[in-house]
């Protein structure tokens, strides 16, 4: 049974500072965002965590194996390179949704986004080492079939665009709200979901309303495991798998899950 | 009248590279996906252009004012310091849409992203110096109205997120679909487009539109200059007039353009 | 006593590769050099180590607390996310410079660093978490007594960096000849010595024979603990104490150390 | 004849910065200087400058074809995305020593490096396009001699470190003494110098003055352009030319200068 553990990651009054005492120039807040969550994915990364970026002022993190310390440094070293800092929330519940309810609510009630004196909530329980167990993960990896035949060579790239995105808008809420799973685009023609224990009849009929809503044709790789980089790696193995075998579902234990969200 | 000098910026190989010898970590090809990003945002920036991570193996940039020596350059930089190369298409008109058409057509007739072979096109021609004028470029910056309070402050995450997402997903479409105008979200709760020369009735339209179809209210600032960073940040200064009067549309030179698209 | 882990970081044929098949633009080369730089900081730093610049080809990091797997998970996420290699070899030994011996000795004996063949050599053993003591490392943080005073605010920039360059050859020479001791220039007017146990007096000593030599006067913080983040910052602390008291030589815990290497 | 523009970049109140409120984690100093540097590296470099990190809290760069709007636009980037700011000297002048010493002035004159009022300083003036030729810079790439065969293979890292290091000091001291030069250690085994117009017998002088000092064998390309980067390229390329004809200095266009400094 799941057990998923997310950190909600917010830059401390962004919104404001973005144009006090003037705009700044839109390119270097579009770098400072893309390093700053560069810098997130490499330290939750070597974790063995996975951080997704969002909204880029508001990130999302899987940090199950990392504790307050661990997120107390976070901030510490952001705070040390940047010209912004950083709100964390952390949450645990067996619905990922749930998990960034309780996340997000841990940040809301000390004050607001753009709240100036707010800065660097750390609040939340993390998951004790001796609760934590294999199946604590489901992280599920999904690509659009033969993305770079139907539309990378063959379309202009704004309209290959809105394919992919009208696909993952249709996948995200459809997970939402089935679910309580999490999907994030994270480039190309991917999409990664923080799921609960989801079986490959739920995975079908979500392949099968995106196609129909969308029409963009999915397939999937679903792997388990306590972490979400061996979760998220054995879920890229299974989508190879898919690929080598033609098939729409695989998981990296080739197991089906019986139906229990 | 409009005349949008776009590059499709292309990571040549990318799909088989992340798989090949075998998969890689998730967070190294996120950060190394969001750090070229930022790289590229910085040498676009620095010479008054404007980029949008896209799909970050397919990136769009507004290139006005980059010749093809500047090109070239990034062309070689980025190979000096990554695992990959990239492939660079340029386009011109007056319609974005058809700008990015053909930069894309430019890499796609030499080899698929995916060919093994293809490396490093560089293809396309600049608008020369003696051509440009100020008003070759209309940049759009639109942002929800009180995000933070209707959503940030009171949602979690994931659901503000899906509001953000669907209000861009239906802006970008209506944008694409009625004037060829692309729409690139920038974080937060922004949306910069590109656009053809557009009226305000024309934004009013867009912004009715996707508050019935996504119930997302949005505002917007319009700015015109003969590159993407003067264009741009007259946007943004637009946009703050928006903010200050309690405005929906506002023109960086306040005046309301004749529909000529 | 101390036990000073170190693991020699080698950029695998680096030389060749800056000039296959050309030379390569030189300030692409200082961006890759730095941010590896950057990033092995960042790593190794959040594991409670040090990491030095040293030849940028070559870098000293001091790694008491980062076992076999966190060396491999270095290298891999380099070799993801650069287009060069690491090898990295591993020493512990009561002499810091003893322990860089065996760490270099780990790689050399694999084969030369210009090797075209050698990739990725990760060789050396690690100090059990069981044998890690509270005095495994002494940390001492030199500065230049009022270098703003005497040098940055009135010689030319470069007749400061030569002081302050000869400076740190006097005392990185004695402090190797001497006690075995590595020191290193971390920016500013600062040094970072990794030192075996060495006494207040030999403290004074080194400074002494720097003021002779080079004329240039320097004051210091010593700290020790089980790992390089924790003697480092007692030993900053300590600085902090010598510039408020006056004095020259400040112990984190104010003991006076037996002469014993 | 030389005229060469320098660039003082200096951060401005560093040193108290990274003690207030209290001393900051060494790591993230270090991972903020490396990638201040980088930037900096980059944006000079994509411009045909060149940037040495020098003290990271004081770097010099070359910096003929920036004008002043260039340097303008540096420090807007800078103090958007990072926790400090810069303040800029310029100089010009046939000897680099002076030149420095003029840029170094321009920011003395408006206060100290730990003024907690002075920030953003601009001040001086840059060549005009005008007044630029072909022989402005003259660029000299040094590296030692078989480094690989008779160090880096051979000695422990810090031994091999210690001998390139007493070999760049006694460089750097005999070329600014004697001929106003100024050099930068840029990793590896390699040294680059700004000069005035030197000759080959010069060269040899110096290449014979570090051996009898230092013990450590050179070799030099040396490269004239009006810009640092096709100047110091030139250089690398005649550095090769020594490689493959087994000599001691070569100009890259092997005309031997007249002494005239």
């Amino acid at each position: 049974m799941t057990n998923t553990q997310l950190t909600l990651v917010q830059i401390d009054n962004y919104g404001p500072w973005t144009v006090t005492p003037d705009p700044r120039r839109e390119m270097d807040l579009q770098t400072l965002q893309s390093r700053l969550f560069a810098d997130l994915a490499q330290y939750v990364g070597s974790r063995d965590g996975y951080a997704f970026f969002t909204r880029f002022d508001n990130m999302v993190a899987v940090t199950n194996g990392l504790d307050r310390d661990d997120h107390e440094l976070l901030q510490e070293s952001i705070a040390n390179r940047y010209p912004v800092t950083l709100s964390l929330g952390i949450g645990v519940d067996r619905s990922p949704a749930v998990a960034l309810e309780r996340a997000t609510d841990r940040i809301q009630r000390v004050g607001s986004a753009q709240d100036g004196d707010r800065r660097e909530v750390l609040s939340g329980e993390t998951l004790a080492d001796a609760d934590r167990t294999g199946t604590d993960l489901q992280i599920a990896h999904f690509d659009v079939n033969d993305a770079t035949g139907k539309y990378t060579d063959r379309l202009n790239e704004f309209d290959t665009f809105i394919h992919i995105e009208q696909g993952y808008a249709s996948l995200m809420r459809h997970l939402r709200e089935e679910h309580g799973a999490l999907s994030f685009f994270v480039g190309g023609d991917n999409i990664i979901s923080v799921t609960p224990d989801l079986t490959e009849d739920q995975y079908r009929d979500a392949i099968d309303h995106v196609e129909a809503e969308a029409d963009v044709e999915l397939k999937v790789g679903v792997g388990t495991a306590s972490n979400a980089h061996e979760a998220g790696f054995a879920a890229k193995h299974a989508l190879e798998d898919c690929r080598h075998r033609g098939t729409t579902v695989e998981y990296a234990d080739a197991a089906v899950e019986t139906a229990d969200d």
